[in-house]
């Protein structure tokens, strides 16, 4: 290897760590869970006051990371971690309206207990209101480590920027991908393979809405994909598998391929 | 955070533990996989007695793993685990034929070794294996701890209810979801992002057939979705990519968007 | 158990460990790719000698790993590991080019660091291109390891043998699958649940290329599927949602459903 | 480096693999200490059979362990576990009782708990009565990898092959020797940088009673060195800091320097 | 195993479990080591500001560990983690005093970096400093965690109680023994194997002063044992190797086996 | 905490990491013990070229490193690292001395793999000859780094510094303390306890010889202490156990307290 790649490649290394390490956004994000749903390791706390020494412990130690961001950030660290501890008993309170949301949506389930520690689409959907609220809260980079976090270990990958209502409900959820500027409302339920997706993908575009709204009651079927930053799907549709679209959708529609029967007529038999 | 807050998560924390760790039943079925199966990780044992004695060992250890759940078993934890370890050589042989389906199958596969030890088709099927045996007897949370272990592995997703028969081969698979009622007779073939789930989802439905019947030498293409408790996908079918199913199709059938020829005419360029 | 089984499952552990734990695999992949893109995690070096030093080292680490499969190898492991590690420069300025690609095809990228860090896209096609590199040069089982953890991690499974232009861009990529004689031109970028596939698997075509052609400049939307060895997407072409092409299409193609304002008119809405 | 080098280096690679990895055995020790005494990392077991399974899983752990050494047993693997696990209801008597003496013994003491949790002296005396019934049952091997994990943790070295009897108490402990063919009776306490050892150290005399004999109710303070097989401290002796003694010394005697007053004489202020 | 044994270990089980993990308590020391000097782990922080964020989560982290323990505490976690940090920057102040003593009394010192990244006497010091600051305001248990933990990697047994001045150098250190009444002043060195111990060991003496009193500026060569709650080393005095001490010597005095030329006469060589 | 605290803390860390993590240095030593003896793991590898190749990767791993020491370095690290490696098969050859000459002077030593894989002694003398040969190339930090790993794990304390010839056997040895100018001839072997030191610890003796030398064939048991550079302990001597020489002594003595009967006679039993 000659000289000029290591001399390119230094100044890769001269740029300098300036970031916390991805272990200690994750670590937190893990632990405030853990903290909010003991099911998911099974180790309870014995009294408020231990519950509250956590929470201050959790404060404390997202302040300490935000401190390495703090040329980037919008308010000091220690008012960032105390806005955003401030908003978990309102996302705590969320999460168990998402968590009711899976056990009722599904057949499958068994219990709260059963939803809360092997659901992915409940990680995966807590992690993002963890990580909507740091975005919120103008924190970069952390937001996007934790996003992506859940979406290896779940197949979901929802952007942190982009909104979501109560008794959100995501099942299977392998390959759904929810855009920065999607809007979501109130007890909606998707299935895996779902985006939420821009029509055109041009950086002129970054800081407009280029992703869909999906109102109040909507079910999305597996694979189905919404696209653009002025598509609605009106409240209580019913979108089905595999579908493509990318114009609003009045509400309480169903929208299938062919009709209501649900079967693709294109489909030949030989 | 005010002291309500705390009260209501206080009570999250006094349920207690219930449940063993995670990381238990984990760890007892990869190790129960790299018994069977030594090229997953490269330790072989060296004698006849060294094997009787791991399997004596991780019947031990299934059986200590199942005592605090055993308030929710219907049998005692040392019965489950000598029925589940009585099972294991029939399933070996099951996985020796998935493995041997899956190189036949994948003009990529080099060798048995390499399939067995990289191919996340055959880690989630084994995976499935174990946990739909733990749910066969009745055995509450472990095998759905199982399944989403490998989900989060490999993106496919397989409920542990659902019953399949050898020669079972799945390639690539992210996406794949197989619901909790499916069936899948012998020597069926499916690739990433297939769908075999439920018309309808609704709690009302969970003691019903809710997802689709495939019979013996089955292939379903890549993004294909099958759905319906009453759908049965007839012997000998080849089901074409992205196709959308919710009625039965007889023996053989060859089911494409629009014709034989694998091109979709809808598709216009211009 | 009887002993039966014991004897059979004896077999499969006489034949001993004849390949390098994946570990080693996966560490080496790792630790090259944070030595080029300290971002990855925070940690940098100081000087020209620094990095010399690694690389030096990283080429001596994967000889070592070569040694167990010498017996498989076409060259020796020391000429193999000398000709990987001579590749490097010519790597490191293709995933220069797949990191800005990905900054500039993606709204919501904020900075090349977060592209670098967070990306699974960016992951998944850095391990790809040191798969690739071991593949070229007859190297057994470590490129399918390494592919296979990338795919585990991010949903998306590219084949080692796929060969994959500079400025390669996948986005979300959960569900993306990439086939083992698939050929990508410059510039080209696809989204998730992109199938590039075969028509037919049949072993007996191993040997013969399988799956498509991409040339420059495509774009391919989420859920497309391209199949077929013959087939070639012309350079310039876009290829929108869900389509499903077996047939080759010219170039600065626009392929969608019924038209080009990317309704698909099927859609009925009850 | 020559190939001379290397052709000696592999003959003592051909040797292979002959027994079991020592995390096993280290693992195993520590495990059925902590199901014996929870206080040593806070884990509980909720029912009588909890604990059940958890001890027949022991058994079962240690058999597997003991099988790779089987060719050098004098009984098979099988019995030597059973026999080593019905021992352990009396080992956790006599530790019950070494933890009482430890309590009553140490000014400094606050509770059995603190004594069980935190001092080296029991944790050094808990894994020589596990490796010292190994030992008896002619356990090559693992006995002394038990012992000498306790040694590098507490500075304790206790032989396997020393016979010990209940109450035995050492405080603070580091340097503490105590030889083969040591016998300790009842209620002794030692302190640290005591030596139990021999008179001479000739390979002649391995199958000798080399070491001294401490009868009942003795107590030996620090760095005291005994030697000799035919050394005996007659019941109820008080053995002196630094004292060196060779020969056998009657019942109830006080060994100091120079008079019962303990001080040393020959010390001179200058 | 009978049922009895079962029973009598379920009794230990039921105790339950009442205090935080040792995992815990060490991993809070080793922290706040790491972040006074930042040479024993080679992470430095970049910024007053990230300093302050450290010290706030070390103090909340100390809290919740402590609230477990509450029903045993004189005053509440908040207050005992506040008061504990106050003392934080004394103790700092403390400790570059013990290093400088280092580097300045071992010839064999090369650097005060060096001492303070590789001396056990600097680390077993200062993890003594941080639990003899808790055991003053009065927690159980963790303080003797937190030096028994010192004590096994170190050798070095100091029990919390005692009470040591600045400069104090501990060199090699294996088998030092301080007991809990134990006076130590300011400037005082000690070598390996010195036990400053009690002259009798009975629980009735647990409230009374058992151990040495070290006036300033003594030195104790290895071996030497100096014993009872009485005992008074004046200022300035030099106590020689494996002297044993029951009885107080005046201010600046020499003591040494027969005479100050540091030969022991009683050697006979033959 | 006031604000000149964290001034004062802030420089501690402004020096920034100037020296290699410990983990790295440690890691080396012990992968380099674990190629040369493979009883120490029980992984063994298959082929002279899989020897070669572990050889080359810890020369080069050696070499990076020594990297971020450069500039105390007084030759370059890829030198420095050549040396060291060079140097391997000799320390190679004289630890099998070593070896065999624990085995011959342990009764209770069953094999040379007992030995090597257990013995504490074995492990400290190893890793200091590594150190010393780090140390004669002028290495800093990472000698000591690799000797106090040594005396953490064993309560063995060798300077790195010191001159020790093959046939070294130190048994037991905890608190056994090695000063950094002692030189120890061929087929020496030492006990527990013993001190081979400085007469007079001042700094300005740095440079000077001040630690003893022993010669060929000398037996020196526990306890005893030899200090002072002019002191030589003759060929062939013998030097009993706690007794105390700070002057040479002529081949072939017998050193004990009061007589060769080996009794110590200011005894008093009372």
């Amino acid at each position: 290897m000659d000289a000029e790649f290591f001399a390119t490649l230094m100044q890769q290394h001269r740029r300098g760590r300036r970031y916390p390490p991805s272990a200690e956004a994750l670590a937190f994000a893990n632990r405030l869970l853990f903290a909010l749903f003991p099911e998911k390791q099974g180790e309870c706390m014995n009294s408020v006051s231990e519950l509250e020494a956590e929470f201050e412990a959790l404060r404390a130690e997202l302040r300490r990371i935000l401190e390495p961001l703090k040329g980037e950030l919008k308010q000091p660290p220690v008012t960032i971690a105390r806005n955003f501890m401030g908003a978990v008993p309102g996302l705590f309170g969320v999460l168990l309206q998402d968590a009711q949301a899976l056990l009722e949506g599904d057949p499958a389930a068994r219990s709260e207990y059963e939803v809360i520690r092997t659901y992915p689409g409940f990680y995966a959907v807590a992690l993002y209101r963890f990580a909507h609220e740091l975005h919120r809260l103008n924190v970069p980079l952390l937001p996007r480590l934790i996003t992506e976090h859940a979406h290896s270990r779940t197949g979901i990958d929802i952007h942190p920027g982009a909104v979501i209502g109560p008794q959100f409900c995501i099942d299977h959820g392998t390959g759904v991908v929810i855009g920065e500027t999607t809007h979501i409302g109130t007890n909606v339920k998707i299935y895996q393979g779902v985006t939420l997706g821009a029509l055109s993908v041009t950086k002129a575009l970054a800081s407009q809405k280029r992703h869909p709204t999906i109102e109040d009651n909507v079910v999305i079927y597996s694979g189905a994909t919404i696209l653009g930053g002025k598509t609605v799907i009106g409240q209580g549709s019913v979108i089905g598998g595999n579908v493509w679209i990318t114009q609003s959708v009045p509400a309480n529609s169903r929208v299938y391929y062919h009709g209501g029967d649900q079967v693709q007529p294109p489909l030949i038999e030989i």
